[in-house]
């Protein structure tokens, strides 16, 4: 790791309490250390998680806070240990991004889950653009990386995602591109459009429609539930067929609930996710790169970045804020 | 199957209302019909399920009901099309023993999850008593079926078993035959001694006990769950490491409770499973006999069967009543 001695000023947007208002915030650098990739910030998008931590929601945060962890940037010094990056080179960083390298989770390439975590960066595909990149950094490797563990790649598998937001939407795209029948689950008809002929999903169910939830019933291999905020599970268990998987990615600081014959009954699997390691994330953007896919996203610059959190916490974005923090006056 | 046409009486012990009180009652049986064993029974076990279905603790029992899912008899009469059952075997009844034989859980041996199941009829092996065998064909099986199904059979593996009841006590003796490091995690002290020196249990914890929880957090690979009333899920599914499963096996009619971080932080899996095929019943019972594996059982006559109830709702028997019906009056 580099010197933690300071000595180069950088500016970002913070949080300084639980409102969450970002703005202007100068603070120092250490130099670029010899396992250090040192990058200038292209661009960033906005997830759910963000407004968490920067309302401490988990009451876990630290202020001041630049949140921000779908960053795409260019790599402007490399550390002299470093082999893997050039200067010049179009990188990612993500939400999980170093580890110990010597426990379980280390040793079988789930970094994500050691208890030592820090920052990684992770390679990008030539000619992938940086705004359409960083949304799969964390929405796109946190549906890849549960289908790929729980052994859901294969074409031909029924899938539901519920909840049509950033993580959501790039569910829909990835499932698709693996082949498989997607059903968008969904609180409300709003999208329904939107997610069946732009996003390509072959069905949309609204969830408090018991009529159409029972036409599915006991059909699903697995949803991928990115709802982050407190919602009943019974009725997206009872879709589930005999061992299917109901793989939680949004966290959510309200206890959820269920009764054990929903369970055993069907040995249907409740789990969650969390991100994905390196690995993953390299190969999920290289998967879509091969397929085409694109992030929807809606750009905007850093002056812009409260409106942008406001109208997330109020789900009114297609389908991903992405700041052009290149293009921004930062200061 | 078996005309309806009934030409035979039979007397069981019935509970009539949701006071779960058992007297006996008398009622008809229609004629062996071609796929028809006609069994006169040796010995049942008494599982927590009983009293569950005997007081209509999940508001679907019919009365009058003569509870018992564990049963164990002999082979009076077959059908004309039946060859795997002759006449003076020795059998088994367990919970789940008839299915529609077409839909994809039948296809797939797991008929259990069948939407069709009714009864079936299983091989016991040669020499194993039938008191014995009779806790097996539903506290067994519940334990086996999932360790199995998981891919939770292999050596060296860190189990837990959280209650020491019917299915716990199996599942202590299971999981050590199949090898594995057992911890016993109970709500006190009471059955510390036995868990180690009778069942052969590695470790007991009280779950209470924070120091000692924290002692094995983030160690065992699965938790067979056989606590069959409200319990919160958070210590438990602290102690399963990376990709660790909290498996239910017990009908609990209070929903049970759970952040999402706590599964998402550690990918881990809550799942359920309800008792298990015939195949896997059987291939259990061999199991058994092969690792020479004994129930512990406490055996008693029909008139003591309300006694028998009321004290297995307070815990209190070592560890499964198994009434001895041919050597009872039933009338």
């Amino acid at each position: 790791m580099g010197s933690l001695e300071t000595e180069r000023t950088t500016t970002g947007w913070a949080a300084r309490d639980p409102s969450g208002v970002l703005s202007p915030y100068t603070y120092t650098l250490r130099n670029t250390g010899p396992e250090d990739v040192f990058i200038k910030v292209i661009c960033c998008g906005i997830c759910h998680t963000d407004l968490h931590q920067a309302k401490n929601d988990l009451g876990m945060s630290n202020y001041p806070m630049v949140p921000g962890h779908e960053v795409v940037g260019e790599v402007l010094e490399v550390g002299s240990q470093v082999t893997k990056f050039r200067v010049g080179e179009i990188v990612g960083v993500g939400c999980i991004v170093g580890c110990c390298r010597n426990c379980r989770p280390c040793n079988t390439d789930n970094e994500q889950y050691c208890n030592k975590k820090i920052w990684f960066v992770v390679k990008i595909p030539d000619g992938m653009a940086a705004e359409q990149v960083a949304p799969l950094l964390c929405a796109g490797v946190t549906v890849y990386s549960p289908l790929k563990h729980f052994g859901l790649m294969e074409s031909g598998l029924r899938g539901g995602i519920l909840g049509l937001g950033g993580v959501g939407h790039m569910g829909v795209k990835i499932a698709k591109a693996m082949g498989h029948h997607v059903t968008v689950i969904s609180s409300s008809d709003k999208k329904k459009v939107e997610a069946l002929e732009h996003l390509g999903a072959d069905d949309y169910v609204v969830s408090s429609d018991a009529e159409s939830m029972q036409k599915i019933a006991d059909s699903l291999d697995y949803i991928i539930d990115t709802v982050p905020v407190f919602h009943p599970l019974e009725p997206y268990l009872s879709v589930l067929k005999l061992d299917g998987k109901l793989i939680l990615t949004g966290v959510i600081n309200t206890p959820l609930q269920f009764v054990t014959p929903m369970v055993m009954l069907g040995r249907k699997v409740i789990t969650g996710s969390f991100v994905g390691s390196m690995k993953e994330t390299e190969e999920m953007l290289d998967f879509c790169k091969e397929k085409d896919l694109n992030s929807m996203i809606e750009v905007v610059k850093m002056d812009y970045i409260n409106t942008a959190m406001e109208r997330l916490e109020k789900n009114d974005v297609r389908y991903r804020f992405v700041v052009d923090v290149a293009g921004s006056k930062l200061e």
